[in-house]
């Protein structure tokens, strides 16, 4: 069933939208007061994320506070391994860690894909949850890490500064690191398919760890699964498209190859051009991104004269031959914590109003003036 | 005067090399037990890199120990902002600080460039003492940080995961951030032009924290100070020229404007491909780079393997004009702590075979079947 707001949708598919829709990575998250009065009655990260009930509160704040075009499933990139039974863990300031990280041949031959229904059953609940909550608002989109940021955190056992573990993994047995992988992709189909299943009406893929891969190492142990994925996944569902979204945080190098593993939209860091990714694509996908998430600590004018700037980047919707562009607005990483509420809604505002305004400018000029 | 080894400055100059010339940054450095005993003879990294005597031994160790085709420096690359002040200090697991950061106005329009030979005497005098100590028998490159990456330290006043700080009074007073990038523009010309005179016979610009900005910012507040710095250096020294290197590190996207910056060599991180990149520039400059510093940890046939994946993605030594392409063999990044000494010593052997070999087979090529 079609959401009310369904510009979120529309763009994805490369079709015409009034404004530019918008959403933020880790849009639902810790600048935000309300989020951190739900995490403090949760306890925990883990515990908030465990719970369908706080999830759904938590995935909902933005939506309610903010006009943004969708919500996104409070929960981590890292629920995969955890079903694997590697022990996820939080702690104070170090980030995520693993109990049992993936070191040796008998290690990876011991991981097998979790039934999502089984194991991640706690964020299909929360799914289904979101779904009742947001009574057909905004689209939701459902995630996950790919299968390379997975097998980075389970190989070196949480955060890393040169990733040098599963590098040596990588260089030194290829093999193993490719059936690792293997399951990676199989699990995270699985769990992305279950996400469907389960009222997610747009899927997005967190490489944010491809970029400290060479080219090749990119291609072969990354995208290579990413793609994977991305073929297994059920493309409708209750009659409707489910988009995916693939985002490669450092990976601006490799465009044309992301854009053609398979995704509907290509998301990119900040440090990218957004028209000249169009070009360089075709118009193949759609693009999401790229405003610097630091711009949100710039005074309003700022704020939205760099907003205005990544949408004058991506140019007019209307490609050359007609058909159209697709452009998300996003940052180009997760939200700061030290972001203050009031810059997002100024940024929400803003982008609808420049993109709006914007297409105002444009139509005339693709009627006519267009050398295209 | 022309080292015995003159490969480096050939190749910097896209003259013929017999074989592609290699150092590594950070090659003097921790991986290196002679250095650890020096280290630990000084005292402290600060004792160490204020020693000329000391830090001579150590810029000397990978030389006397591997066949490199360049010494560089042993320093810090905050070298300038301490001597304007700031109180450089190191703090065991967190790398460099600043005791007083510049956060304010009156901080900014306090700072003045530092005059190198009343405040920077020791590295000068490092920099004549490895000369002597050198012997001609391989070429000496000084260095600074960047403008731009002097200012990410100075007004974060260490690390950072996301350049808040610095990226604020960016958006906020641009005004300042300027200010501030003129006086390191300035201190860093003068700095790099007086190690020139004591002799260093190549400088390299690190622009560490370039990747971090976006496209227009990264041209506005660090590529803008970087090329003042590379125009205002002496380009001879004694009737020898003295290259230029600029590394960006995570500025692959900017590869043409980089390239444009008046430099002689730029350097690339391990994403980049050399041959598109080459393209890109269209031989107008050399280029350095690009092995994943991990691939030290690989088997030695995997090392050799990928070793020769970047001298075969560099492509043949000539351009299809008759000209020299220039490849200067490099890490993407510097060497880890952890590497094994015997890797290195068997990476610069491949690299010397290697492109020996290729420049034999290439030979015939070139003079031949090539459609060019």
């Amino acid at each position: 069933m079609k959401p009310a707001n369904d510009t979120l949708l529309r763009a994805l598919r490369r079709q015409p939208t009034e404004t530019t829709p918008i959403w933020l990575m880790r849009q639902a998250g810790r600048y935000l007061p309300e989020y951190n009065e739900t995490r403090r009655r949760a306890g925990d990260f883990l515990a908030l994320a465990h719970s369908p009930q706080l999830a759904t509160e938590v995935t909902l704040q933005p939506v309610e506070r903010f006009g943004l075009d969708a919500a996104i499933l409070f929960s981590d990139i890292l629920t995969v391994p955890d079903a694997m039974g590697l022990g996820l863990c939080f702690t104070e300031g170090e980030g995520p860690a693993f109990e049992r990280p993936v070191r040796t041949e008998s290690d990876v031959m011991a991981l097998a894909a979790p039934d999502p229904h089984e194991k991640l059953g706690y964020v299909l609940d929360t799914v289904r949850s979101v779904r009742a909550a947001l009574g057909g608002r905004v689209p939701l989109i459902g995630f996950s890490g790919s299968p390379w940021t997975l097998a980075c955190y389970m190989v070196e056992g949480g955060g890393s500064e040169d990733f040098r573990t599963v590098k040596t993994m990588l260089y030194t047995r290829p093999d193993l690191m490719h059936r690792l992988l293997q399951v990676n992709a199989r699990a995270v189909a699985d769990y992305l398919n279950a996400q469907i299943a389960a009222g997610a009406q747009v899927v997005m893929l967190f490489d944010t760890w491809g970029g400290v891969l060479t080219g090749p190492a990119f291609r072969e142990f990354s995208l290579a699964y990413t793609a994977q994925v991305v073929a297994r996944l059920q493309r409708e569902h209750e009659g409707d498209p489910v988009p995916s979204i693939v985002f490669v945080k450092g990976g601006g190098a490799w465009l044309e190859a992301i854009a053609a593993c398979g995704c509907d939209a290509v998301g990119l860091d900040w440090t990218q051009d957004l028209g000249q990714a169009r070009v360089r694509i075709g118009g193949s996908c759609a693009l999401q991104g790229n405003l610097d998430p630091a711009a949100l600590f710039a005074p309003e004018a700022v704020l939205r004269s760099e907003a205005r700037r990544v949408l004058e980047s991506f140019g007019a919707p209307r490609n050359a031959d007609g058909t159209y562009g697709g452009h998300i607005f996003n940052l180009g990483h997760g939200i700061s914590r030290f972001t203050r509420p009031e810059a997002v809604a100024a940024l929400v505002d803003a982008v609808h109003e420049e993109s709006r305004r914007l297409r105002g400018a444009d139509a005339p000029q693709a009627g006519g003036a267009s050398p295209a």
